[in-house]
């Protein structure tokens, strides 16, 4: 590039004073500068690479924040930051941090929402919209919705209301024919059936349920898009436009594995190549050995997700078995519900999802799953205090699901008692059973006996005075409290609680003979949480309880080591407050 | 009638071996026996009236339970349950109780699953036909869905996810023209399209997911179901039988007015009046008061709900204001991200929820509502300790919601509470705020001063040794509790803590000073609710704490009265608690 048009545009009133040939330049600069950017530092690379085009088309055309763009899951809105006063978090490396990997309201007046889970922005969009017309205000509403995204059934609960909004609403369908993974479902035969007849087919989903709609199949190209959206900029009605785009557009090794470019960590920008890992095994890979270990000798066991299988590690897995492994597409409820009836007739369904998405079926777990008591397994991963971004935090696990009746969900603290936790869940067929993956390197920890007895905990050491009972990924932290009270002279009892949801009232009861303090560790919020119940249970006593885990708030990116500060979740912090209370 | 059908007919097998003029003749007993019941005893009744045909016919084409019947929601599945082994509960007035309202597969090997919630039928009936295929079984997979269910975004990944499975799947669209209420969206012009065309329009939004497709007209017609079923019978890929039925068919007050007699208390049979009512105020009719005058004053307050304006009272408000009036359909999810989007705004939205269905929206509550922290307000209708059936227990919302950040969920103790609570929720924009409304007889207690400073709580009276924190409408049970302390001597505190989400410190710090037990009332679950946070608060301290509310349990129909006592929520037995450890 002989210019620099990125130089000049910090703005969209800057956008619409390019020429196309200049937006066009504009464009490749915006990729390489998120292609640099991702290549060091990582993040979403596929889904921004497509949507370069029309979101400076958008910037061109329409009149931000006046005309309002919301984007569904937000992971393709790298571009629209670039050109709406954030660039700077793309361009210096130090900068990098300073502007979220989502939309975010505090960070720019063209932003409407803080969104990373999908599937909401024709819901939030027909709310604008809607608030827009009753306040006698004026503008395009523009919600963009991936082609995956569109199965999470919420995205039909959007657009049938907003089929019948009445006034100007635009449906952005970004159809770069790819999910995170590939398209699960019968929606997707149609949008491909639209795709090969330029929009023609009488067959349309969107059409049936009432809007209008138009094609548009380079939705790549500048001079297209800006002319599709100069065509519908202020319509009188919703309508759906269907812009065909090319996920990774732009950076081959991205087109051509688009599954592993959705997201990328640090790699090599001219090979498409990532550093060599570090080989340190994962309790997921622990998990996908037993998986494969499992299927091979009881024919009832399959596996189910939710459109994730990379961050789940099921990409072998799908390789391997694809007659045992079910991707539903982005639709977590009915993940639930399917693996549920798939139990009630003796299979053995596993379900994997990610803490922060298992939100999106609550209702499911209790109403399908554990009111009908049918043994299905939902693994969960990710659940666990960290510096993530605010829309995919994974500490509410444990409050949202452990309150629920006749779910037993199981903390595991290491490899052996992982696979000693599946083996029994998938043997017995009284309950539906959930089990934490500790998030932490995996600790190896012999057991001879294995006694799943419901609610029984495990004593590792029994002491005196004080006990700690240390939930799942957090025993390891209650070693060390140990450690540092044996040095201080007290012999510490020490207890792997196993199970989240029940108490082990004859263990609670006899530490009540020698002991006067009991400490609760768990890696998850406090409020709803697993300590909360052993506060209840000697509420009557005068044993002492400490609970320890993260305080009930939002964070966004806030580094681990400073949540493990400001929740006392450090070894000598909390025995300055054991040491306190017994004086 | 000259003969009784219906007394030689207990099984499906029976059914077969009626004559199709016999199975006309069954099929008005059976109307008339749903009929005799739901006028004395109550339940559903326009959605069992318009099942019955098809119901029979299915029973004389199919072989259940090999071919098996999945029932969404299951409030149209008495004629199924009266020639599946259950007549007894329809026939004696004694035995009314003896069947549940909603499927059950405790009850009948012709039952698979327990359900009250909407619009999983398909998702579960993808999971019967998944293992099916995976067993190498046979059989048919029938799910019944009606119209209202569709709206419900999980109908859809069900949808989604059934077009694919390659084998038999058979969904029954129930198209009866209504929901609970009218229908709401964009999906209903395609089902009236297609229904005004004998299902031969090209817009068709089954076929355009994959779904093969059929149409029948006359759905309350035997002959016509029977020769349907008889064509479809052992289908080998997925459809859409698309059932046009008429809600109440047979009983002329119910189909004149479909959305009081989709559900009905008694009535008189013969002119279908109900008797007069006992016209108690309720807290609901309290808010509808409130709301009616609110939005005279301020026109930024709407109205919002999901498909049960009856069930919250809103059916005045809907008259009067059709414009600030939002029924998303059943679309809980939708109905949280459109209120906040609103909200963000400047709008007022009011969302209207029963307890039960909350639980559909818990990702919407804290991903699209809390993290965006926008000030919504969600009413809660129903949340109680109740003899519900067990799909529609209400007493999990305080453990559901209170423990998602930013959410500020509060608990009024009187009419003039209520109204105070909803003025400060329309009047701060800091936080969504949620309103749980007592389910009790409306209590007054006018009150000089409303400071609701945030997580304050109301001291009522200052007293020693014991204090008495009640919750929302357990206030009273506190203050019987304090009233049969005070003949004992004891002058206890007593607290109305008015905010569900957050601990007043100050004042549980002032306690110590001269109280030895704090008790904590709730109309709610224990595990994850109020209580608990109490007991948390003082874990470090000898303050002793006593938690009483619900067990963490499903139970089905038991009576409330039971329940208290099961739970010691009785003056008497909590007193008992309390002077035992004062010992």
């Amino acid at each position: 590039m002989t210019e620099n048009i990125l130089s000049q545009v910090s703005t969209p009133t800057d956008v619409k004073s390019l020429s196309v040939g200049e937006l066009e330049r504009l464009a490749e600069e915006i990729r390489q500068l998120v292609l640099t950017k991702v290549s060091k530092h990582g993040g979403h690379l596929g889904p921004n690479l497509a949507s370069v085009e029309f979101t400076l088309a958008f910037h061109y055309v329409f009149d931000s924040p006046r005309d309002k763009i919301v984007w569904d899951v937000s992971h393709q809105s790298y571009p629209h930051k670039i050109v709406t006063g954030r660039k700077h978090g793309f361009i210096d490396e130090e900068n990098y941090d300073s502007v979220t990997g989502y939309s975010n309201q505090h960070e720019s007046e063209h932003d409407f929402f803080t969104v990373g889970h999908t599937s909401t922005s024709v819901s939030l969009a027909t709310g604008l919209a809607k608030a827009r017309d009753l306040n006698g205000a004026g503008g395009n509403v523009i919600a963009v919705i991936g082609d995956g995204s569109l199965s999470g059934g919420m995205a039909f609960e959007g657009l049938n209301n907003g089929a019948v909004l009445g006034s100007n609403l635009i449906v952005l369908v970004n159809d770069n024919e790819m999910s995170i993974a590939e398209n699960q479902g019968g929606l997707y035969k149609n949008l491909r059936l639209l795709r090969e007849t330029n929009g023609t087919a009488e067959e349309n989903m969107f059409k049936a349920i009432g809007f209008d709609y138009r094609y548009v199949e380079a939705g790549n190209d500048m001079a297209t898009m800006i002319a599709a959206f100069e065509a519908i900029k202020d319509i009188d009605h919703p309508i759906v436009l269907h812009v065909h785009t090319e996920k990774g557009h732009g950076y081959e090794p991205a087109t051509t594995n688009k599954e592993a470019f959705h997201w990328h960590s640090p790699f090599d920008l001219a090979t498409g190549k990532s550093p060599a890992g570090s080989g340190t095994p994962s309790y997921a890979s622990v998990m996908m050995d037993y998986l494969e270990a499992k299927v091979q000798q009881d024919d009832r066991v399959v596996a189910i997700n939710a459109a994730i299988p990379g961050a789940l590690g099921l990409g072998g897995f799908r390789s391997k078995h694809p007659d045992k492994y079910f991707d539903v597409g982005i639709a977590e409820a009915h993940s639930i519900a399917f693996a549920s009836a798939m139990a009630s007739q003796g299979m053995k369904p596993i379900v994997f999802h990610s803490s922060t998405f298992i939100q999106r079926t609550y209702d499911q777990i209790s109403h399908d799953l554990c009111i009908n008591n049918n043994p299905a397994v939902i693994v969960i991963k990710g659940a666990t205090i960290s510096g993530s971004d605010v829309t995919h935090l994974g500490v509410f696990d444990i409050a949202m699901m452990s309150n629920i009746p006749n779910l037993v969900y199981l903390a595991p603290t290491s490899q052996e008692e992982l696979t000693a936790m599946m083996e029994w869940a998938l043997a017995q067929d009284q309950h539906p059973v959930a089990v934490r993956l500790p998030e932490q390197a995996v600790i190896n920890r012999p057991q001879t006996q294995f006694d799943f007895s419901l609610n029984t905990y495990e004593q590792l050491h029994a002491g005196s005075k004080v006990a700690i009972i240390g939930l799942g990924s957090f025993l390891s932290l209650g070693e060390k409290v140990q450690e540092s009270l044996n040095a201080k002279g007290i012999d510490a009892t020490l207890i792997n609680p196993r199970f989240i949801t029940g108490i082990d009232k004859d263990m609670l009861n006899q530490l009540k003979a020698n002991h006067d303090v009991v400490i609760t560790l768990e890696d998850g919020i406090l409020d709803g949480g697993f300590g909360e119940k052993i506060s209840r249970y000697y509420g009557a006593d005068s044993m002492k309880v400490l609970n320890y885990g993260a305080i009930k708030e939002f964070t966004d990116s806030v580094p681990k080591a400073e949540l493990y500060r400001r929740y006392r979740l450090e070894p000598e912090l909390i025995v300055a407050d054991i040491l306190a209370l017994l004086k």
